[in-house]
């Protein structure tokens, strides 16, 4: 099975390391705009050739596209026009309606399974790739029907060997809760790291008083924004809504205090510890 | 050194047991409302003894109050009143300035010496605490004049045996400061995770959908409302100050989305990465 990985950061970094340690693969073929990418993928044994875009889809079995889902959305109907009959296309993108939309009249539409593995850290290239970054993750499956059976069921194969439970779901809905479960965690830690280093001009005060409680809030705010501009862009009506919702209910926390209604607060801090169950769950 | 510890919860009980591993300590005496949790205490070995309020501030050489910080202000003078001359008494509260302000007068204030070792988890009560929760953090010790110089030294002895590095600060500066860098992600994190429960009635969604970069930054969500209602309510004017800069962070945010204004946003994001330089130095 020849497989082309097209962007060679953390996701298709840590896919093709999984794959290669599971003999999934009898080639991975690297494909990069940044020759750096390239070459580190090469030392990393990430890669085992580099080759244009174009010829890497040409002997593919597998594409597996890993770069921002603004590229992701404008290369894809291109990748289709020049696979051959049985190549699997697949994306890794953390927006999906876009990208569905983009390739919807496709002749080759059904050899394309929109996916979302969802993993990551806060850090990008091809450095931060590891093997085991998607174990006990969810891999999302978007718009099944519209794809051929071996199509989902060689990408299904593929998500298990990286060890993550599979969902599917349609690609709208995926767009909608994401929005809520994923992306407004970005924007509230960048507004979080902003706040502060507005405020303390003095960088050693933040060193000092920070305890783990600020650095695990804050953390996403190291996120790439070559990565994060296009998502918020793709995902901009869910994203806004979910934004509105946040910042009504910082308003209304900011009115109790201001007001003294503190019993208020308190119970508003009661019910939310409800998330302790629900985050239990996510490490089960 | 007999020492009194008055809150056997995360924070008391896991000062209490690095002591008596670094053997400081020749007894410590516990002090708590909840008859469970002296009974836990006494079954970890986080105290000695149980004993009332009055009788271990008596018999102690070293008072460690590490209860809510209202309760702090309200008990604080009643312990100065009842102290042997070279008793020392410290707090282990997230908000200073009013502490301080309650003592201010006591006859004995110089033998009070106001703290802020920042340390803490998620979790709460006598199970939660641990040896070793302060080792590389910071201690504040605050309005270092205030206190008798074998105060201050007795503290910072203490503070070294818990592995903290120490620093001085007034009160006040002490309050806005960590309203910033401690009691923001606290709210940050509470409405994260209300916003979220809030739209995904469904759990198994947030479940299946939460990578962990979710949950980091709601952790915090799962903190002790008794604990952090009277947190919020001393540090009412600070708080509500960084929860404006907070809010209105979030509602340019929103509007260069909704303005499809995605440079403004790229470049806010970049900026704030910056936070990856200051999360590194408190790692050291």
């Amino acid at each position: 099975m020849i497989i082309t990985v097209i962007g060679l950061g953390l996701i298709g970094g840590s896919i093709a390391l999984d794959l290669k340690k599971a003999n999934f693969s009898e080639k991975i073929i690297g494909v990069d705009n940044n020759p750096d990418n390239c070459k580190m993928a090469l030392e990393l044994n990430i890669a085992d050739e580099i080759d244009s875009l174009e010829n890497a889809v040409q002997k593919a079995d597998i594409v597996i596209v890993a770069i921002p889902v603004n590229s992701t959305e404008k290369i894809l109907f291109k990748i289709l026009d020049n696979i051959k009959k049985e190549t699997i296309v697949t994306d890794v993108g953390s927006t999906k309606e876009n990208i569905c939309l983009a390739v919807e009249n496709h002749k080759n539409r059904k050899n394309f399974v929109a996916g979302h593995p969802i993993a990551g850290t806060e850090h990008s290239g091809p450095k931060s790739a590891f093997s085991g970054l998607f174990n006990n993750k969810t891999g999302i499956i978007c718009d099944k029907e519209k794809s051929y059976d071996f199509a989902i069921k060689k990408i299904e194969e593929i998500y298990q060997i990286l060890g993550m439970k599979i969902r599917y779901m349609d690609s709208n809905a995926h767009d909608l809760h994401i929005a809520y479960v994923s992306h407004l965690s970005h924007i509230s830690s960048f507004a979080l790291g902003a706040t502060v280093l507005d405020k303390e001009k003095d960088e050693s005060t933040i060193f000092d008083l920070a305890g783990s409680g600020f650095e695990s809030t804050v953390r996403l705010a190291k996120s790439s924004p070559e990565m994060w501009t296009p998502i918020f862009q793709q995902n901009k009506e869910n994203v806004s809504s979910a934004l509105e919702e946040y910042i009504k209910n910082l308003q209304d926390f900011k009115k109790h205090i201001d007001n003294n209604d503190y019993d208020i607060i308190f119970d508003f801090m009661k019910s939310t510890n409800e998330i302790r169950r629900v985050l239990d769950g996510i490490k089960k």
